[in-house]
């Protein structure tokens, strides 16, 4: 089977449990969630799978980007998928879903190895999420939370 | 919110867990599935959220057609939702996803509260399923449900 995936690890200097923490509490996630200078003015969070998850980030020049998304699968500490193929109790999100992201956290020593994985329903948007800057964006918002963590 | 839905309800002469049963036994599957003269030769059920549903139906004529597609939420005896979107464990089914459904079995006195709702992603979408039949071939099927429910 094709899989239009991408995937960008990083070793990152804090617990398993305090970046999961970091990317399911809103108070946290306004403090990393966009790569600067972009930022993310609200952030909602049902976490449970079906539940909503509502980000909207913001550039610099105050544009707004909504994200409206739901979350698939939650493990406590260790796992999300989410997607913004829908927007909470399985309604479709109208349009062309983008994307699935599986972001894993797994203890190595007392550090943590950090997983993204993000798949699409067609090579086209692979590549555009590529053009966007998937691999520059997410990792500079890994070093974001990973700063944030070791602040906690 | 605009939602591209239909919906299917009938009472139907049958217990609850009984048609819950129907819906999610491979081999009672095979039996009703498909509406008649259609056949469904192959069910493979993973029952849980992110498990793969493989049903392949048939034509009189012989043509097959797969329908792959994965649980979402699963409430045993009162609740199914499914989508083609994904193929088990949150891949991407790929090429567009076309609807999810949800499938609620409520207890009424002794018969049971039937009902069926797809929704789509476009009302492009919600409007081909209307013409493929949606409304007499899941009508046909829940006849065939409570037909095979009252002999179990």
């Amino acid at each position: 089977m094709t899989v239009h995936e991408m995937t960008l690890t990083r070793l990152l200097d804090a617990p398993a449990d305090t970046l999961f923490r970091c990317w399911t509490t809103p108070e946290l996630m306004r403090q990393w969630f966009a790569p600067k200078p972009y930022t993310t003015p609200v952030a909602e969070v049902d976490l449970r799978p079906g539940g909503a998850s509502k980000v909207v980030m913001k550039s610099p020049e105050g544009q707004e980007i909504p994200c409206p998304g739901q979350y698939l699968e939650v493990v406590p500490g260790r796992k999300i998928v989410f997607t913004d193929a829908f927007t909470g109790d399985w309604m479709p999100n109208v349009g062309a879903p983008f994307m699935v992201a599986t972001v894993t956290f797994e203890p190595e020593g007392d550090k943590t190895r950090y997983t993204a994985t993000v798949r699409h329903w067609s090579e086209a948007d692979r590549k555009t999420h590529e053009e966007m800057g998937f691999h520059p964006g997410w990792g500079l918002c890994a070093e974001q939370l990973e700063a944030l963590a070791k602040t906690l």
